[in-house]
């Protein structure tokens, strides 16, 4: 037997990773575990026991890593919105070389290919209702994401991109409940990103209807 | 004071008409109590107990309208579904004289009104997750209302009114991913469904893009 026990030890810490020497490692397993119950059985009716149990470590191992059930929240919440915010200031900068309409036509592709990337923090994201600080910043945060959208659909409009006959916040609205409705049914799958990233952005600009 | 009373009486049952010897009214805001506390709190950590103190009643008088929690989500659940698949029923009589691009667009702005008319209803049904029979079925009466609709957007590309370069079910999903986003932000005013129908419908089949 006691040849065979180092091998076994090998096998424990390649099954563990994440728990072994490497606490950044950590820290995503953690952070995946706690979104993973906070969007099955809701962020208030998720307790740190239940993380650490998920994991199958000690409640005060899990506060090694964690300061709080707030902290792992707000990590998600920041993992969903600086990318959204990352999609709007990539095509901010392209201000200079770009019309607002092909800005937004980008803003749209790199949104759903944020939301299929992250597609757990950004579910948890569009799920929270505000009851704790976390949550009333992340409201905060979305309702300046929609606010730069709909600045962004009333430039294109005011240059003759998109059409004039709706209501820019509506637009906004819109477009972002089909893009925001990947979490609802999307499956990633090797490649299957890009090309559903082309097929909402042909829906949204050009519509269903054959031309 | 007497002849007071009957004045008095009257205001009282004017007050409170749905408590008052009409039962049909009574299960209709006992249903509003219930899925407001659902929607809000989550189906399943609302209780009885919770719903009758909403309403002022006790217990015994909510068992006196309904017999479960169960029932009210049934109800509910109904409520959302039965109005859409009207809408369904109604695209399917047009075959004989409307093609199925028109059917679909007929589709679209139906599904709109149904959501702005029964928002509290569709915002559970959009919330199940399938841990009870009732919700299960829900689910199953989705599926059938998505596979509809993706066999009314195939029919739509078979006859060259959809445009084929899109995945049938995906563009569904799409769709009504759009559709159902309502639940999320529309407040509903006097008149602003129908002119919502029509920017659904206008941005769902011709896009965004000014021509």
């Amino acid at each position: 037997m006691s040849n065979r026990t180092p091998a076994a030890g090998q096998t424990l810490a390649a099954a563990r990773p994440a728990r072994r020497g490497r606490p950044g490692n950590d820290v995503e397993s953690v952070l995946a575990a706690a979104v993973r119950l906070f969007n099955d059985g809701g962020y208030d009716y998720t307790s740190m026991v239940d993380i650490a149990e998920s994991l199958r470590i000690t409640k005060s191992s899990l506060y090694h890593h964690v300061s709080s059930k707030e902290q792992l929240l707000q990590m998600a919440m920041d993992r969903a919105l600086d990318g959204l915010f990352e999609a709007l200031s990539a095509a901010d900068r392209a201000a200079g070389h770009a019309t607002a309409l092909q800005r937004l036509e980008c803003l749209v592709r790199s949104s759903v290919l944020v939301l299929a990337d992250r597609m757990e923090f950004v579910t948890l994201l569009l799920r929270v209702r505000g009851n704790t600080a976390v949550e009333q910043q992340a409201l905060r945060r979305r309702r300046e994401f929609d606010a730069r959208v709909t600045a962004l659909v009333k430039q294109a409009q005011a240059e003759g991109g998109v059409r004039p006959d709706v209501d820019a916040a509506t637009a906004a609205r819109l477009l972002f409940g089909m893009v925001n409705s990947l979490t609802e049914w999307y499956r990633p799958r090797r490649g299957g990103a890009t090309h559903l990233a082309d097929t909402v952005t042909a829906l949204a600009f050009d519509g269903l209807r054959q031309r």
